[in-house]
């Protein structure tokens, strides 16, 4: 497989391109070596040999495997699902936890949250969790500036998001559609 | 710090003896370097270094890092608490959250829970939930034996197991015994 920066953004001629394109590679490589299950543990001169670029390049920018993944999950997941916005708190939620559970239930996802919670500390933590947490914020947000009263930000957290990554990363049980429609209910009963 | 299998279970003359130290050793190797948080990602090569084996022994025996995580994970999540048994189910799913929250907001803990779950695939993922979950379903059965109603196993799972697991490997809020006792509360409101 070509694993050249062909197909990294077109920067054109602005002065980051370059430092954009090696990101993009490094990148790429990282999320096709972790995706790629028969691989050993995930090392800088792998990632730089797959992605065409010298190792100290890898080692100036991004210092030590658990930072690289970190940077890759953080691009990952961030910016890549909207907010739902169905006119009601059930419905975004219900939107929220079928949308997650889809990205969760994708081998290639799968894998490289694994390898960032395992290499990457808190940093990497964060970096699986961060933007997901602040989409379930501004749902929250979004149905009290409609004057209505919302479980607490940790309260939905505990019984939707928690669920969802747990069964995803712990377990083999499907994320089934009816499952992450019960996790809403449980938190807004009738 | 020795690591030599000195302090290994004394297995005496049985058969399983030097089987026994060896496994020790390196069990005792892999925890030791996976709470290193400076560490290198682990090898083999190092592991068996710091058990004082050689590097063959761990490959015929493990295989991979991922197996080697699995087996050191599955050891630690296995028979170190017991099922509590308060008398009720509300006081059993107290105590159980609050011993796992315990046990998970220990660093050497969290850190080997992480590893496993980055280099493990599957099967570590399973060696680090296995036995709670078990204990969760005979802390209902307990109260079913009892003749009352509870909540099915998954309902429990994710109201208390999930939520616990999930703040402690992918954020750094405290898993304190107020929020414990929330989880539990949620699950049965009074």
């Amino acid at each position: 497989m070509s694993t050249t920066a062909s197909s990294a953004p077109q920067t054109g001629s602005r002065p980051g391109g370059r430092s954009a394109r090696v990101r993009a590679a490094v990148h790429r490589a990282v999320r096709e070596l972790v995706a790629d299950e028969a691989g050993d543990p995930l090392t800088i001169p792998a990632v730089a040999a797959r992605a065409g670029v010298h190792a100290t390049t890898v080692y100036r920018r991004w210092g030590a495997v658990g930072e690289l993944l970190a940077d890759v999950a953080t691009s990952r997941f961030s910016g890549d699902f909207v907010v739902p916005d169905t006119g009601s708190l059930r419905g975004d939620l219900e939107r929220y936890a079928s949308d997650l559970a889809k990205d969760l239930c994708d081998p290639d996802t799968l894998a490289l949250v694994r390898a960032t919670i395992g290499a990457g500390g808190e940093q990497g933590a964060a970096a699986c969790r961060g933007e997901r947490q602040r989409q379930l914020e501004a749902i929250l947000e979004r149905e009290q500036d409609r004057g209505e009263q919302t479980p607490s930000l940790e309260r939905t957290t505990d019984a939707v998001l928690a669920p969802l990554y747990y069964r995803a990363v712990f377990t083999d049980d499907p994320l089934t559609p009816e499952w992450t429609r019960t996790l809403v209910s449980h938190l807004l009963p009738d």
